[in-house]
């Protein structure tokens, strides 16, 4: 199993400072920490899109672009480029650099977007939310396939035998990022496509179903099963004691209020985060143990290949995010053989 | 005097071998040059994009991105975007990113476009090519002054009162660059904007009214002299002894052919080559005396705060790039006190 990091660039406002001084350092620790996981032997670093004042980062790419030419092994992946509003000649084109920056090590993880601001920021038309993932969908793995693209969409410009630049040694690795909708997972699984599942709520156990769904359809649609990939994406934190515990909720729930706000969510409870860290809660957080047991469980519950260990949910700051990443490396190294 | 080297990504194609290959070693070469020119503290790497099978870079950010981690002090410049085919929103949250993993090296150079292929890539149509780049250039510049951007264009999507992240410290600097187009360079005087010429055939000297005539109309519109900006960007290469001269020019002539055969130009001649390398000539080639002489000539012709040695016409080879960037860091080292 490959085991990783995650990050969204959550910024903590502190109104005192100035925003951009604040995203600014927050993508820095990206970069040095990105560094610090590919020497501590992570698989991944995941990045993933937002549109809003308390996230730094908007473009994934960009950042793993930085990050490509300052590490040596460490695979570089989207967890999510928000596909549906996305340009896919230009996401192709990004990543095919990285590529060339990198050694093959970027990875496109597809979503439809979970987040919506998106959409009104690259004029598009949320009624058109299901058509303009397909055709992106397909549109996207024509270009990483073909050097000349001939394409007719309803969303998507016409390309008449056009040849897209640079090309790849190897076909850009896709993945299909899901909450937990069927259908998405249905579609992955037909294309053969890795998958893999935010768990961001609710118990555990509930997502076996889904990536059950998943494993028989792949086989159903003719894929091997010895390449098939999946992985999770879950709010991961190392939490010494109680202490670090109660600080980290305030930011934690903070964080859940703010998005809460456009959802129509209730306001998140010190009693959700507990039953969050039971064992077959979605929050893997906790001491080094308590991960742990918990990545185990995952691992052997759903066949996992990947995990990614998605940290800086609220901002928890430099100090424990560090701490976390080598408690991750660690994990990884008991775990894996 | 700023002095730098730039790129285009050219690709001498060997059909022996994958062109995924060629095209990502040119890029390796880009970055790795780069860092070297940082360590000989040239101030700028500017880099172009194309969209034809015999360049590798398709976007410049991308590569300037993972520049931005490998490097201390040089300038990161785009020259140029064709911001016409761009969407002008990933654009600016390219850059924004980059200034965050740069300390703010980042700097946009804006072209209408003088390859044209891009415009088919990204599905526009060649007749709106005026109108494309005017309302991109408004929405850009929007977009780096405000946090909240409220826009209705003809050609670009309307956003109403979005923000657009990360924010950045200062504003992301931009350059208009221009082939000889009168109205190019009314555009970027009248807003204040550097302007950057490239220069790649005819008489130096014929370049004069165009720099008169900018400098005229920015004082005209009431900006501010001693913060004008202006620069050229232009052909050149250390060419040591006539052996690599004739070489070079088998290169050089074959890629002016290759662009020249959509452009019903005739074919590129020997006595055109050695006539770009006289003292009024367009070419920056021959000894490194030589190319003093003529940078020495342009600034002050021009009264130049930049100077861009465009290298890789062609693509010399990674021996003569680096000869070049030591010459061009000896020349600057001469010139500039």
């Amino acid at each position: 199993m490959e085991v990783g990091i995650g990050y969204f660039g959550d910024i903590d406002r502190n109104p005192a400072q100035e925003l951009a001084e604040q995203s600014n350092a927050v993508i820095q620790n990206i970069i040095e920490q990105s560094i610090l996981a590919d020497k501590l032997g992570l698989d991944v670093v995941a990045i993933g899109e937002h549109h809003r004042e308390d996230y730094a980062v908007s473009a994934p790419h960009i950042v793993l672009a930085g990050i490509a030419t300052v590490t040596k092994k460490i695979k570089l992946m989207s967890a999510v480029n928000v596909l549906s509003s996305s340009d896919p000649v230009a996401l192709y084109q990004a990543y095919a650099i990285i590529q060339a920056m990198s050694g093959d090590r970027g990875e496109i993880g597809m979503g439809r977007g979970s987040f919506i601001e998106s959409f009104p920021v690259f004029g598009y038309d949320l009624k058109d939310y299901e058509i303009l993932f397909e055709e992106k969908f397909d549109l996207l793995r024509e270009l990483i396939k073909n050097e000349k693209v001939t394409w007719k969409g309803e969303k998507t410009p016409e390309l008449r035998n056009i040849g897209i630049y640079p090309r790849t040694e190897k076909e850009i690795p896709l993945w299909l990022a899901v909450g937990g909708t069927p259908s998405s997972v249905l579609r992955a699984a037909k294309h053969g496509i890795p998958l893999i599942v935010a768990i961001i709520g609710g118990q555990i156990s509930n997502f076996k179903p889904l990536f059950d769904y998943y494993k028989h359809e792949y086989i159903k649609h003719g894929h091997p099963i010895e390449k098939m990939q999946i992985g999770v994406h879950t709010h991961t934190l190392l939490l010494k004691n109680e202490e670090e515990e109660r600080m980290y909720f305030k930011k934690y729930a903070a964080q859940m209020d703010r998005i809460g706000k456009t959802r129509a969510w209730p306001s998140y409870k010190w009693e959700q985060f507990q039953a969050g860290m039971s064992p077959d809660g979605a929050l893997f957080m906790g001491t080094e143990q308590q991960i742990e047991e918990k990545v185990r469980y995952v691992k052997e519950l759903f066949g996992l290949t990947r995990f990614i260990a998605h940290m800086d949910v609220g901002a928890p700051g430099e100090e424990m995010l560090l701490n976390t990443i080598h408690a991750i490396a660690n994990i990884k190294n008991k775990i894996v053989k």
